[in-house]
């Protein structure tokens, strides 16, 4: 097998990988859970800034489809929705502290490439 | 601060991480360079499926412009220009590790769901 073939091969996982997390509000709406534990609607739009309402519902409706978010319908008057990270979801910590030590760490540099 | 301006606060360095890394192909891209190490235009557009000669193009100037990528043309007839990570660019190493992990480890899942 060629160099090229092996890297392609190498980058299926990633290619996976970054299909369902492509579109720069998933990973921050999933850091936001992962900062914020259980959270509803408007405390998640509340704490990103510049998210619609329409984005973060549309997102929010694709990761709880991919398991990765669970929505929690509570009987209160009026009813309160709750979203979190699944289990599944949570195996991607990892992945956002990487990301979020990375921003730390380069913060100057990005914002002064802006 | 409330807890909300809390995350927000922490949210900030993902977020601009986000906004340099978003779109499907550039980690992807990145991941490829990260394996490859120097390449040809060719060779990175032969290891990534289905992506376009035009994306390619665009996030390997956008890449440049935000120094992850360098572009060095070489004096060979016809010339040839190859690509590689900077040294700021392998900063990301860590996070390319963390996607490629996670997405060997839930393969079966994710195609499963997809």
């Amino acid at each position: 097998m060629d160099e090229k073939s092996e890297i392609s091969k190498k980058l299926l996982p990633i290619m996976d990988t970054m299909e369902l997390l492509s579109g720069r509000w998933k990973i921050i709406i999933m850091t936001t859970l992962y900062l914020g534990g259980r959270m509803r609607f408007n405390e998640i739009k509340r704490s990103i800034p510049r998210i619609t309402g329409r984005v973060l519902s549309k997102d929010l409706k694709f990761l709880e489809q991919h398991d990765i978010v669970s929505r929690t319908v509570k009987d209160t008057s009026p009813i309160t929705v709750e979203y979190e990270l699944t289990e599944y979801g949570r195996t991607l910590d990892p992945v956002f502290k990487e990301l979020t030590h990375w921003g730390i760490k380069h913060r100057k540099k990005i914002i002064g490439l802006g």
